[in-house]
């Protein structure tokens, strides 16, 4: 069976995974890179712009292993742009240009679907209006064989966390305080008593915690 | 100067520092010993127990940086005991028996004073309605050149943060989510920005984390 797996996904200390007010100017609200910046050094994040370059140790080994072995995505439309409500039009094709560096098919969970939307790379975004099981099931059936990662935002990860569809999860502890944003932990009290928990710590200063389901 | 220290101040992935509902049979409320039990074996604990025994790993590392140097403790007053608004009368003498683990002055943080209590072991309870910085300047008076320990619960650390008054916190973070209790972090926005922060995982699975002030 197909895992379900989420990656790279940083958190505050104060549990918040994205910040307070998202533009199209701040994807990540007035958090701004402070979340991400383990992550943009590594040789994952710079071989998906296109260079031959970047680190290779710890942060790296993690960073990795978002892409091998996925054969779809699911996001939240929080992750797809910044616009809520109903589409003025359909001119908004994310934040990654023509390429962007999912190379599936990707299910962007959202009350206001639009037209399947492709794209260069392998990239065709489904819009769909359905439970986190049901859209868990088209993802499924369009990955192939292959495994469906839960791309975010925390909300969305929330949602198939209480939905108990995760099976594996690498958070990303950044220590710093947000203060505000969008809380990843709430209303999953207990949730460690359904993964098998384990901790590394690394010298940019985050500490990677892998969840994989007992 | 001397030092403001905070040590052994365990924090859940979701930020509480205690659980929801504290009384006399849970000291931590719903949390239980969730959060200590990484504590329990150390040697540093053992030896407050009267035992020749317990680890001496990383754990213990930190665990034991708690008593040397410090002269004197403040603590709120949910730490001293579960009673909340005036004293029905002066029984109550904290939880840890008649000669608690402190040997120091300890200053109790309550807007119901009650008379200085006396015990074994050189533990001088001072009850005080005052500021943290008020609060401070009388415990550093009575340690005696040396350093002072916030010994908690969260509001009061919390307290302490927000005033700027610490110079070094160790967190141990533990990889539960209680859901619902005290959040240690709350207003703390950007705290990072004041102090260098070093991470080191532990094999109980516990991320120990040491805030210095730069």
């Amino acid at each position: 069976m197909s895992k379900v797996r989420v990656h790279n996904l940083a958190v505050s200390l104060d549990g918040f995974a994205t910040g307070d007010g998202q533009t199209l100017e701040a994807p990540f609200g007035h958090a701004g890179v402070r979340l991400m910046e383990w992550f943009f050094p590594t040789r994952a994040f710079q071989s998906m712009n296109g260079k031959d370059a970047g680190s290779e140790g710890v942060d790296n080994a993690y960073a990795a292993a978002w892409g091998p072995g996925i054969g779809a995505e699911i996001m939240g439309r929080n992750k797809f742009g910044p616009q809520r409500g109903p589409w003025p039009d359909e001119e908004w094709k994310g934040w990654w240009g023509d390429n962007p560096p999912f190379h599936t098919p990707v299910f962007v969970m959202t009350h206001h679907p639009r037209p399947t939307l492709e794209m260069e790379g392998g990239n065709t975004f489904h819009f769909v209006d359905a439970s986190p099981a049901e859209v868990l099931a088209q993802a499924r059936a369009a990955a192939g064989g292959l495994d469906v990662r839960i791309g975010g935002g925390p909300s969305t990860v929330r949602q198939f966390l209480a939905a108990d569809l995760i099976d594996h999860m690498h958070v990303a502890l950044v220590p710093i305080v947000l203060g505000r944003g969008v809380r990843l932990w709430d209303g999953l009290e207990s949730l460690e008593s359904r993964f098998t928990i384990e901790s590394v710590t690394s010298p940019s200063g985050v500490t990677h915690l892998t969840f994989t389901r007992r």
